[in-house]
């Protein structure tokens, strides 16, 4: 009745924003990420016969509140699909996801945490059902469950039974780096669950980020298989303008930027006109992501130290899917 | 065969932005303005028998190249429409703009030299012609023609006769404030003419900008007539957000903005948050307008005077329309 899992964090090169479904977390766009051996989570699973209920424990602290009832209630769905309710467990998880560096240590940790618990209750799941699971608890963790590119399929039905990652290419197809940048102080003024919705609701220029995301998958996914990394960075950084885009248009507009995010956009382009292969994504955050090659690591490394608000630069390499250990 | 004139330039609130026919500079959508009594050109106009061409002195600087050709085809319509197509002037204009205040002084520069020029060789227009005149030579020079706040009715007919500019409140109507905040460095890197066409022509959002223009300018009239700054603030900055987000889903993006530009966006936010009604506006540049109450000039100041990377800032009243001296 016990078991542990590691699952890495991901980055989208074409965006998750706005769900079809709230509940469900059921997105209104397919995306396509890169899984990042930087950033992950351990996660220990153990049901107990003398427990009433679950007891999580994140980085060694007993977690209590709504961070807990989010966990226990994912929890309750796997229970109910194995036939044991009333099955409670101590869960240990561990996050190697530094949350300045803005990446949502929850893609890593449901992920590790659906298979983990899959595991320890006996559940039989193939990775699509636990790509299904992990979506549940939040939605850009169900690509984490593959390693390298990833793609989510939003799916058509109500019950979301259609809506799970695919794998596109391994994380040995291709060394492509991702350079976090760590902002020396980084307010999220607006939550991204709150701003994905607000845009949805509220931003004329959403329709149109629905309607320009099949033509940006077709061709990502043309230039992962070529490993043409020209075009995979025009296509990501373009996507993420084009996502960031829409929050300027809601009502009221609001931006997840913050100075020093549009400094580092500004050197990343500035490289470009110097002829470094580079170019950047942003999740819903302030912070930035930077792609580039192997062969440009110091020269990204030293370009991101010198810029005025950056504290750090932590470095990944395309990471592996969830795995038991 | 002589006349002189002045006029200022203007800031739109509602975003001239797209063409619709390049060569008669006919826009996509209507916009609507207030003219600045801070920033003003003032021509004089003399027509001479013993010229063969025209004579541009810009600042007592003679001018040649394209942008004296640009004023000379200015003047071509307006000979060919007194009936004087051989007659040739010498012009002297001096503009009161300051480059780095990011305000174009073509506005206040061809609404001076329509004016000085019709009247010098002395064509009875009305201010409807004339704000048709001074379309030819600049989109937005329209508009300043009249003082306060000014619409420009884009018009439907293929041959622009009826896109031109209305007044809509006299400057005397509402003393608020526009700050011109001046960048130590601001290099345009993507000219507004440029940035235009390709923003039209490419963005997937800009069919929703245009058609969200007749909702911001009932919202916007109906402010200005019970001065309801708040309400004109907050239209005028998402207006002017929605512009510049069209710029980033255009192929390939761009943006005019750049991290200072960020910064004073984040300071004059962060003065609302504290209880001070201010708003920004952006054309296409870097240079940030700050709209205020005169109460709160004080308060403005020493805030955007502090912001590093700000080099100075010049406050403007509601200007007068062009008049002749």
């Amino acid at each position: 009745m016990k078991a542990a899992a590691k699952a890495h964090t991901n980055i989208a090169l074409i965006k998750y924003w706005g769900k079809r479904d709230e509940s469900l977390i059921l997105p209104m766009n397919n995306s396509l990420s890169l899984t990042l051996d930087g950033f992950y989570t351990t996660t220990a699973v153990e049901f107990q016969e003398n427990l009433t209920a679950d007891r999580f424990y994140l980085n060694d602290r007993l977690v209590e509140g709504a961070e807990y009832r989010r966990v226990t209630a994912f929890l309750d769905r796997i229970r109910q699909a194995a036939g044991r309710p009333d099955a409670f467990a101590e869960i240990h998880s561990t996050n190697h996801v530094p949350t300045a560096a803005g990446f949502a240590s929850s893609a890593s940790g449901f992920a590790a945490l659906a298979a983990a618990t899959a595991k320890a209750i006996d559940l039989p799941v193939n990775e699509q059902q636990l790509s299904i699971m992990t979506r549940h608890g939040s939605g850009s963790a169900c690509r984490s469950i593959y390693g390298g590119f990833v793609e989510w399929e939003k799916g058509i039905k109500a019950d979301g039974s259609d809506s799970y990652a695919v794998p596109i290419a391994p994380a040995d197809h291709w060394d492509i780096r991702v350079a976090a940048v760590i902002l020396s102080s980084a307010e999220k003024k607006v939550l991204s669950r709150e701003g994905m919705r607000r845009t949805v609701e509220t931003s004329s220029y959403y329709p149109a980020w629905v309607d320009s995301i099949p033509d940006d998958l077709a061709a990502i996914k043309d230039g992962i298989a070529h490993k043409d990394f020209e075009k995979v960075g025009v296509i990501a950084e373009a996507n993420c303008l084009r996502m960031h885009a829409t929050t300027l248009a809601a009502s009221p507009p609001f931006s997840y930027w913050q100075s020093t995010t549009f400094s580092i956009m500004e050197a990343v382009q500035d490289l470009r006109e110097a002829g470094v292969p580079v170019f950047f994504t942003i999740d819903a955050g302030p912070n930035v992501k930077v792609l580039y090659l192997p062969e440009q690591e110091e020269t990204i490394r030293s370009t991101l130290l010198g810029i005025p608000g950056v504290h750090d630069v932590t470095v990944s390499r395309p990471g592996q899917g969830v795995s038991y250990i």
